[in-house]
């Protein structure tokens, strides 16, 4: 990548997922866009959950039929795939847990982006009006017998109301502030067991292939099982859905509780789209800037007349710079390059790392399961088959031990022959 | 973590390696800060690539004395724990990969944030220099006649001046954009043809350790000596140095080239620390207010008299209002926010996922060297052994066809007794 600020292209395997046929319980193709709240698209992810569930069903059935095909190498190569699919689960496993760790980070780090504009918005307009009233109030007394000078505190205190007025104008966060840090605290526990629970799943995969080596594990048709449960094909079928257009599902959510032009700003920040915050920026700045220099004026003109005034004029003077500090910080926090580069991770979380490992983790599950399927036959034949050789052998010495060559070929074993081509 | 802003906090991983004692090529202990330039420091790094060149040379040696232990158990145990190491090292090589791309990610981030600053300086101080400039210097010919109104121009215009001077004094990130650029470009090169060849030598290390299986890889001490030039010691002992204090590295690095609160601004930004671009960006904030309103009041009271300037006064406030709108980009883009963000990930790659991952390869070639010893030593003799075994068999249905335990007693076979026993 040469350029770090591109725009979010859903990765190909979403679209392969995407297009997908869903097909509700009626067996009638729906719309493949991600509408969870739609009985039909649930009802489409339910169908797919089910024809999972037949796959696992059929591969129990195999189970109970064992073939008669060449069994020790078998084995052995259903134990190498185990190995291999055990590996890939836990490449898997790490991967999806990157990227929900990239989703919560993005959305704690938007959630703070919303706290400190809610905290700016809240302590300016705070010091507007109880701090500036007061000072105003003092100086009020003070150049009582000064018509002009009390016009001038007038039309500062119109003014502070304005800067109140437009910072009360802007998008109240809290809700989204509240959504956005108990979605990433639920997501953050969700994976948390997830991943814990697919560590042990695999650690106890590769402890079952061990003991299935040594032919101890005869029947762990209950792993199959857990194993689908962990890795519901609806999940992954979902986020796809999602991750082909996350902005529309984003726009239809915010509907009516935050203005479109401002949803849209921050879901493609580009420089030709205007800050929709600009104008109560502005108006803010504007607002301070006169206040400043009527308070320099007053400075100047009022405090050798009235020298009590000064404090409350100095006062009022660090109050509008720090004011201006805030209004600062608040233009950066509206920027929407932060939350919008915040947006991009959570998507590139999500929809890379997290679809790709839930990917890997299916594989593994299928891999493991095929593998698992045929070991659990083959092994206790194989053991059989060693078993019968190593009586064959003591045949040789305690029975007839004068004509080994003789025996053998009188009564050919048929595991025997197996044993010495391996199949 | 239940905070997306959080400082940065170096792994224990890096204390632990920061703290090994740094030793220069005369065997005295020197400073352990990260210091590139330092020919002391750059010593104790290539000490430590010595003290690992001699474990090379311990091993290689071991390889040439095969010990006479259980050779069969040996040989397997060798084969898993080599299993194992390639699945630790794939994983190691995947974490550093994504380690780096944190790094070159933020880089490339931070670089398109300075090059936002450098084009909205560039852009505003032309369009405040040749757009502005034109139109005041049309409707100076129009208001010719009256005295007041091009008193006022001539106000704007050292406004104006004012403005290009304020943006001129913001420091320029040319520099520093151009070595940013060049250092992610440069670290995403090596890094891709470090991942590469780490690959391919993670794949290599699985077809010989096959081939090894299988007896025909009898000699490949070569593999060792590439694994280990491909993880340098001295690589990750000074990322570690790097890792437990990188403000003072990055201040002593930009000593001279930004000013020393700009970087201390942009290395811990928090609510305390005051934007040291506060009073430009204010003085920009103003003289566009004090412009505006000059504007406004030409519009009312100079329009009805000179109808032909309205099209130049309408012009500079649209000049002006853009101009409003680069400043608030500008201001976005100059708060600490973007900039620390930036760095807090990067850190976060090179000195979590970075330095683990090689820690990850660091043990990946450890346990593949020793297992690969083992098993170039036992293997060959595991074979000879199985041969001898086979032979035996053949010798009692040829040679004495009727007494087969009467000559297993006569010769005891010290191989056939460790075949039995497997060790």
């Amino acid at each position: 990548m040469s350029s770090a600020r591109v725009d979010y292209i859903a990765p190909w395997w979403t679209y392969w997922l995407h297009n997908f046929p869903h097909i509700n319980l009626r067996l009638q193709p729906v719309d493949s866009s991600f509408q969870p709240e739609e009985e039909n698209y649930q009802q489409s992810l339910i169908f797919l959950g089910c024809v999972a569930a037949a796959g696992l069903g059929l591969n129990l059935l195999c189970l109970a039929k064992p073939n008669s095909c060449c069994v020790t190498w078998s084995a052995v190569a259903a134990g190498l795939i185990t190995c291999i699919a055990v590996g890939v689960g836990f490449y898997g496993n790490s991967e999806t847990n990157d990227g929900v760790y990239q989703l919560t980070y993005s959305l704690y780090n938007a959630n703070h982006t919303l706290g400190g504009v809610d905290s700016l918005v809240g302590g300016t307009s705070a010091s507007m009006r109880s701090g500036l009233h007061q000072h105003l109030a003092r100086l009020d007394e003070i150049f009582a017998t000064r018509g002009d000078y009390v016009q001038t505190l007038q039309f500062m205190q119109q003014m502070a109301d304005n800067v109140i007025k437009q910072l009360l104008g802007l998008p109240d966060w809290q809700e989204a502030k509240v959504d956005l840090a108990s979605i990433a605290d639920q997501t953050a526990n969700v994976e948390y067991y997830r991943w814990l629970t697919y560590l042990l799943l695999l650690i106890l995969d590769l402890i079952i292939c061990l003991l299935a080596c040594l032919g101890l594990a005869k029947q762990s048709r209950w792993l199959l099982t857990t194993r689908f449960l962990f890795t519901p094909p609806f999940w992954f079928q979902g986020t796809s859905d999602f991750c082909v257009s996350p902005d529309k599902f984003v726009m239809s959510k915010t509907k009516g509780v935050i203005g479109s032009d401002i949803v849209h700003y921050y879901l493609y920040c580009n420089q030709t789209l205007s800050n929709p915050f600009q104008q109560p920026l502005t108006i803010f700045q504007r607002s301070l800037t006169t206040m400043q220099i009527q308070i320099q004026g007053l400075l100047q003109f009022a405090v050798p007349l009235f020298p009590t005034a000064e404090r409350d004029l100095l006062g009022i003077q660090h109050l509008l710079n720090s004011s201006e500090a805030g209004l600062h910080q608040l233009t950066a926090l509206l920027d929407c390059r932060g939350l919008n580069k915040d947006y991009l991770d959570a998507m590139v979380g999500v929809c890379y790392d997290g679809v790709e490992g839930v990917l890997y983790l299916c594989l593994f599950s299928t891999m493991a399961s095929c593998a698992f399927t045929v070991m659990l036959c083959a092994i206790p034949r194989a053991w059989r088959q060693i078993a019968s050789r190593e009586r064959d052998y003591d045949d040789i010495d305690e029975e007839d031990p004068f004509n080994p060559r003789a025996r053998r070929i009188a009564s050919p074993n048929p595991n025997l022959a197996n044993m010495h081509s391996f199949c």
